[in-house]
C-alpha cells in the first residue's frame, strides 16, 4: 500500500524507451538511410546534419516519426546537393512508414512491474510525440488498461506537468514521474517539487541529454531497471 | 442564460474550417504543387492520385499537415514515375512547412460570437489533427482563453465523443457540437443522442463528406454562419 494517511500516490510513466523500445528503432532506421546515402555522404556527416535539420524543424514539426521522416528527406536533399533520386527518397519515406508500423517491443519486466504497482498506486502514462501514432502504439502495447489516465503531450516542460497536476488535483508530493529522459521526465518534474525516477535507456537522443547537477537530489533517484521501482518507492515517497 | 433548471450546457466547437480557415490553405498548397508537377501530370490526375495516397496512408499517418506533406511527396514520385527531382521534392516540403507556419485567419464573426456565448455556456474546443500543430494554432489564434477545455483528438468517432462526455461528466442532453464536417462533427454526435450544429465551410475535403439523411433531424440543424448560433440555441436546446 502507498504510505501516508489515505494518500494515493500517482505514478506517471513515460512510454518511449521507458515502457517500450523506441530510440533504438530510430537508430536502426537512420543507419539504413545512412547506407542508402553512402554515395553522397559519410555516416558521421549525415548524422550531424540530420540532428541539425531536426533541431531546426522542431519548432514547426514537434516530436514524432512524421517530422523525423520529413527531416531525413530534407537532409538527404541537402547532403547530396540535390542529387538524391526520387527512388531513394521513396526508400527514406518507406523507412519512416516502417517506423510507424513497427510492432511494439516492451522493455524487460514492464508488464509484471506495472501489474504489481497497479493495486497500490494510481498509474498514469505521459508521453510526447504524434498523437495518432502514440495512441496506435498504446493500443498495440496491450498496456492501456493498466493506466487510469493517459496524456499525450506536445512538450514535457514544467508548464505541461503543472497543467496535468492541476487537471487531476494532485499535489506535487503525491506525484512521481518515471522515465528515461533527464530533460523531459526528471528535471521539469523536480523543478515543480514533485519526485522523479530516472531509468536510462541504452541510447539517448542527443536532444534529450541534460545536466542534472543542479536538481534537488532529494527529489530524484536513478535505477537500472523498471523492476526496481516497487522496492524503491517506500523509502523514496514522502 | 442557458435553459433548464440550473443546467449549464456545453457548447463544443470544431476548430479547422469552423473557427479558422484551413481547407482553403490545403487547396492553395495543392494547386502550387500541381503547377510544379505540370510537366509530369495534369491537375485532375494529380488530385485523384493524391486523395488515393492520403486515404491509403491515413491508417499510418492520421490527420494533419505532416502526413499530407509526406503523401504529396509520395504522390509526386508516383505520378512522375520517379522522374521528379530532389529540388522539386524540396519545394513540396517547403510548401508543407508553409502550411505549418501559416498565420491563423479567423472566420468572420468568430471572436465576437464566442465572447457572446462565453457568459452563458461552457465552451469547449474539440479538434483533430497533429497535436503539436493544433496547439500552436490555438495559441496563435488568441482564442484559447475563451474555452474552458480543449481536446485534440486523433479521430472524431462516437467512441471519442463518448469518452469526452464521460471525462467531463456530461449527459448527451447537455452537449452541443458545432462544426463544418457532417462526418466528424455531426453524425457521431447525433448518434450518441447529443445535439449538433452544422456550419458548412466553402470547401469540404472529400474524405469528410457524408450522407446525413439517416440522422435524427430533431438533433441537428444547419446554419450559414457561426453568428447565428446564439439565436438558434434557445429553441434548439432541450
Amino acid at each position: 500500500m502507498a504510505k501516508g494517511p489515505g494518500m494515493v500516490y500517482c505514478l506517471a510513466f513515460d512510454a518511449d524507451d521507458t515502457l517500450w523500445h523506441n530510440e533504438s528503432l530510430f537508430a536502426i532506421t537512420q543507419e539504413q538511410v545512412s547506407n542508402l546515402l553512402r554515395p553522397y555522404v559519410d555516416e558521421a556527416t549525415l548524422g550531424s546534419q540530420l540532428l541539425k535539420t531536426e533541431k531546426r524543424n522542431l519548432r514547426l514539426f514537434g516530436y514524432g516519426v512524421k517530422g523525423f521522416t520529413l527531416s531525413m528527406i530534407e537532409t538527404a536533399i541537402e547532403v547530396s546537393q540535390g542529387r538524391v533520386t526520387a527512388r531513394e527518397i521513396q526508400t527514406i519515406l518507406d523507412a519512416g512508414k516502417g517506423l510507424l508500423s513497427h510492432p511494439i517491443e516492451l522493455l524487460p519486466h514492464v508488464r509484471e512491474t506495472l501489474e504489481e504497482l497497479n493495486g497500490s498506486y494510481n498509474l498514469m502514462m505521459i508521453t510526447k510525440g504524434d498523437l495518432y501514432h502514440q495512441e496506435s502504439r498504446i493500443a498495440a502495447s496491450g498496456l492501456g488498461d493498466l493506466f487510469s489516465s493517459i496524456e499525450v503531450v506536445s512538450e514535457k516542460d514544467p508548464q505541461t506537468y503543472r497543467k496535468i497536476l492541476t487537471r487531476y488535483h494532485l499535489e506535487p508530493d503525491a506525484f512521481v514521474m518515471v522515465g528515461n529522459s533527464l530533460r523531459s521526465d526528471i528535471l521539469p518534474v523536480v523543478e515543480l517539487g514533485a519526485r522523479a525516477i530516472y531509468i536510462p535507456y541504452e541510447i539517448t537522443w542527443e536532444h534529450e541529454t541534460a545536466d542534472a547537477s543542479q536538481a534537488n537530489p532529494e527529489l530524484w533517484r536513478q535505477l537500472a531497471s523498471i523492476r526496481d521501482v516497487p522496492r524503491l518507492l517506500p523509502e523514496f515517497l514522502p
